[in-house]
Parts: structure tokens; C-alpha cells; sequence
């Protein structure tokens, strides 16, 4: 029993270096002011087994108070757009490098990426992994999950179909982990928001400190939703849309999604159905940043499956 | 007794023409797809004893999907821009006197302008008026708030404190009225809130028919809220904000605040009372846009009084 308990264990390298991001996104104002918080006075968030450093990703969006100023930046940070050097690049690009550049030269490649965002949808506290794979990055999750005094209905997401991948920032870290936080309108800055935000941040700290510390986590069966379709607003032929997310649609991120429900109803009042021929999970219904994007929602199947329990090397 | 009934009964001038404007803020949605379908197809707002005029009040920052371009389109209808002529004006400045000049041309000055936003606020169906003289306006407001299948709480909000009037396209007609629909996102659309703002406005027209035939619009008693003060939030000394609306302030918009209750929450978790000496009602809480004009939420005075009954001269 105790053999089978030790092959069950994985044991993981020591986590040495935590870059947290905010203002990727320059109108998602949780991040932004918990980023900025931190920067001023890190106390909160310093532990003594390893390094965290703190920046604001895309500081001329954040002034400006808008999603970003040539292109998304957290669409930026291909292999391409980083080795290469041409100075006229746009602002993303440029600033991609930057991130990538610091965190590389200022402190080493880091193990974990926490990047903080928001979403107009209602997706409460959701967690983007890039790869089921990320055993840490789920213990993580796990962890900050339980512990959260000011708590939202949690749920992780995995971008690892390849037809969705994109190269955001969550790309510089084997753990890289998107905090996206909702329902939040871009440009407010909602107290409960942060509360969450801030404590997630802080509590991830524990469990680095501790894991690095030699605190065994035990082994649990996670439940992770995968992107596998993308959905877009039925358009006319000049690319407007020509309806809208269907009210009973509207805030039911995560909820059961079944053959003929409704899910848009035209500006006229006829209600479209589902035309799918399973259960999906539909996520980030009506985000504000995804209309130029072509997307009304996401449709997710739910995965569920062990996670074995970590340990320290 | 029908002496002075007749007494209290106010003729007014018929409508002849109708301005409805949508998109004069671009990322506010209800208003720009309502003015869109109405702009197609104005067969839903089209009666016979008045002309209705449908504009998109900002279009370069609708397809952009942002509030504005140079500067706030709102505040850009003094007299002084509206009869100057220079070409160097701001994008706002010279839409401003394309406005008005196309409502004055085209069909002769309105004698009611509907101008329709959304809010990030919590603020339901609010009415914004500039004076309660608007005898005709307050009469439409009870018609179509009572006649609304698609509800939510209405109030009318009263600027008419000459600190804080503002040069908005409302003033461009005697009865003119902003519908701010809340709570909505910028840059989403949200059925719902389509529905309500389209119901308002065609049963608005509903309402100018009926008054131009002949109906009379019986007396009755209006709340209206005045605005007295704004209240920003707190910052430091480069004017960064240093607290948030507080959570038990978040979506209490039209609802008592009295002195010392919690109105912000700083970064570090104090919680800063209102030291005002009188029970007020705050609206716009939160509102996205209004974090750059410095303002948080502002407080009102409700007020009560008699609406004389109307017919047409």
C-alpha cells in the first residue's frame, strides 16, 4: 500500500522564480491594481524559498485604460516575434520582448507565470492551463481554490487543442496559469474582484513556499474543461452581427450546453438554437474583447482525471 | 371640480419631430444597435402625426468601439462650438455641429430628443432630464415606464444644478431626455437591455401619437432625483485612485446613503465612511467611464411633486 501510495508521487523541481502579471490586458482593472499594489510593496507576496518579480504588461494600454494599443499583446509572444529584433515592431511586439527579456535576463527563466486578467463574462474564478500536464500548476489551483476565504465558483480551462493554442504570456513558464476573473466590465474596478485576485496571488505564494519546504500535496481527481470549438454571432454579409447572445445563454459560463437549446436571438426576436449534436460546456459567453475576435463563446467537454501527488525533489 | 381640473391642465405644443440618437457614447451598445435597426428599417418607430429622425451620434469611435475619439461627444454641444466654424475642431466638436445642423436642417429644430446610452452602474432604466419643467417629457417617462412588458426599476435623474450641467445633445431640444440603461458592460451587448431600451423607444412614439391626437395625459405625482455633489475617489498626489467603491456601495444605486455608511475600501482593506451630514441617494456608482472625469458616483436629493395633467393645444 505505502509503494503503491510512492509510485503514485511525483516529484517535481523546486519552484525558484514566480513572475506575476497585470495590465496585460490594459482595461482588466483587477490586475492592474493588484500588479500595482504589489510593485509598490511586495512584503505580501515575498517568501524566502524563492524570487517573485512583478510587472505591468502593457503599461501605455493601462494609462490609456484600453485592451491594448496596435495589437493584443497577450497574442505576441511567439518564438518569432521574440528572437527577432526589428525595431519597428509594434508597441505589443516590442513590449513582448521586453517581458520575455526581463524575466529571462533579470532573474532566469521562470518556473510559474501568473497572469492576472478579467472577462465581462460570468466566469467566476477560472483557471487557464495550457497542457493537463501542468501537475504543479493543478495542485496549485487546487490549493488556492480550498483555501479562499472570498470565494466564486471555480473551474479550470485547458487551451491545449492545437487549433486554438495562440502565444500569450502564460507560454513563458512550464507553469503558466491565466487568473481570469468575472463578471467585471473593462475600466471598473470592482472591490470584490480584487479581494479574489489578491488572495489567489497570495495564497499561490504558500503553496510555493510550502511545496519548496518539503510539504507533500496529496493526490486528487481534477475536473478540466477543454476548448474544443469556437462559436462566433451570426453575421451578415458586411460582417455585422446580426444577433445577440440569447438572455437564457447569457451568464450560464460552465453550465450544460444541450442539442437545440437556445443560444442567440436576432434583433428581430427569433430565438437560434444549439444546432450541435452533444452536451458542450460554453465559456466566456459574451466577453467584450471577443467580438472583434469573431467569438461569442467558447464550447468546452469536461475532462476528468488523477492527479498524482507531488512532492519536492 | 371640473373647473379645476381644467385649471391644472397644461396645453402643449404637438411634436412634430423626433430626434432619436444612439452611439453618441460608441462602446454603450444597446443605443448604437437600436439606432441601427432603426435606421434599416424605421417601420417600428414611424407614426403619422410627426417625423422621427434616427442618428448614430459617433460613428468613427462606434467602429472603433470605444466612448469617443478626440474628446467626450456629449459634452461638446455648447453654443459657443455649435456656431463656430473653424475646420481644425476636434472629430466630437465637428460631429456636434453635424448633429445639430442635421437635426435643425432636415427637419426643422426637435421638439424631443431621445438619447440613448447604457452605464456600467447599476442604474436600471434611468431618465436623465434637464429641468423638471419638462412637463411633456415626465408624462412620457410615467407612460413608458407603466407601459414597459420588459421591466426593470426606472428613475428620473434631474440636472438641472448649474454646477454640473453639461453640453449634452439632450439640450439641443426642449424635451430632451437620455435613456441610461444599466448595468451593461462597454462594448457588450446584452439582449436584455436591447429589449428594454427598444420598447422604450417605440413606445415612445406610441405616447406622441396618442398626445397629438388629442388623448389626455392625466396629473400625477413624480419622484426626481437631483443631483447635488460629486464624489470622487480618493488618490494620492499624482491623482491615482487609492480605494474602490466599497462592496456594500456596488450596485446600490437610487438607494439610501446615509452618514457613515461604507462607501470605499482602500488597497489595504480600511473601509472610508461617508462624512456627509444628510441621508442622499447615490447614482452612477462604479460607472467605467467616469473614472477619467474624477468622479466615483454622485449624490442626489429625491423630490417630489405634481405633474399638471396635458393635452395638445
Amino acid at each position: 500500500m505505502l509503494k503503491k501510495l510512492l509510485d503514485q508521487m511525483a516529484t517535481l523541481k523546486r519552484v525558484q522564480n514566480v513572475a506575476l502579471l497585470g495590465g496585460v490586458h490594459g482595461n482588466e482593472m483587477s490586475g492592474v491594481f493588484v500588479a500595482q499594489k504589489f510593485m509598490k510593496d511586495p512584503t505580501d507576496i515575498t517568501r524566502n524559498s524563492f524570487k517573485t518579480t512583478v510587472l505591468m504588461g502593457n503599461p501605455k494600454a493601462v494609462e490609456k485604460c484600453t485592451r491594448y494599443i496596435d495589437v493584443d499583446l497577450n497574442r505576441q509572444f511567439s518564438k518569432e516575434n521574440l528572437n527577432a529584433t526589428n525595431i519597428d515592431a509594434s508597441y505589443e511586439v516590442q513590449r513582448a520582448r521586453e517581458i520575455s527579456n526581463a524575466l529571462s535576463k533579470d532573474f532566469g527563466s521562470p518556473d510559474v507565470v501568473l497572469d492576472m486578467h478579467n472577462t465581462t463574462a460570468n466566469m467566476g474564478n477560472c483557471f487557464i492551463i495550457q497542457d493537463k500536464q501542468q501537475v504543479l500548476s493543478l495542485h496549485l489551483i487546487n490549493y488556492i481554490v480550498k483555501k479562499a476565504i472570498h470565494k466564486a465558483p471555480a473551474h479550470i480551462l485547458c487551451v491545449s487543442n492545437p487549433k486554438y493554442t495562440y502565444n500569450c504570456s502564460r507560454c513563458l513558464a512550464p507553469n503558466g496559469i491565466g487568473l481570469e476573473l468575472g463578471p467585471q466590465p473593462q475600466g471598473v474596478l470592482l472591490a470584490e474582484l480584487f479581494q479574489r485576485m489578491q488572495e489567489l496571488v497570495i495564497n499561490s505564494m504558500d503553496f510555493f513556499e510550502a511545496f519548496n519546504s518539503g510539504a507533500t500535496s496529496d493526490s486528487f481527481q481534477a475536473d478540466v474543461y477543454n476548448i474544443m470549438e469556437k462559436v462566433d454571432f451570426p453575421r451578415d454579409s458586411d460582417g455585422n452581427i446580426t444577433a445577440m447572445i440569447h438572455p437564457r445563454l447569457q451568464d450560464k459560463d460552465w453550465e450544460a450546453l444541450n442539442p437545440g437549446d437556445p443560444i442567440f436571438l436576432t434583433f428581430n426576436g427569433k430565438t437560434i438554437g444549439y444546432d450541435g449534436k452533444e452536451t458542450m460546456f460554453p465559456v466566456f459567453i459574451n466577453e467584450a474583447s471577443y467580438y472583434e475576435k469573431h467569438l461569442a463563446f467558447w464550447l468546452t467537454k469536461k475532462e476528468t482525471f488523477n492527479v498524482p501527488a507531488i512532492k519536492v525533489q
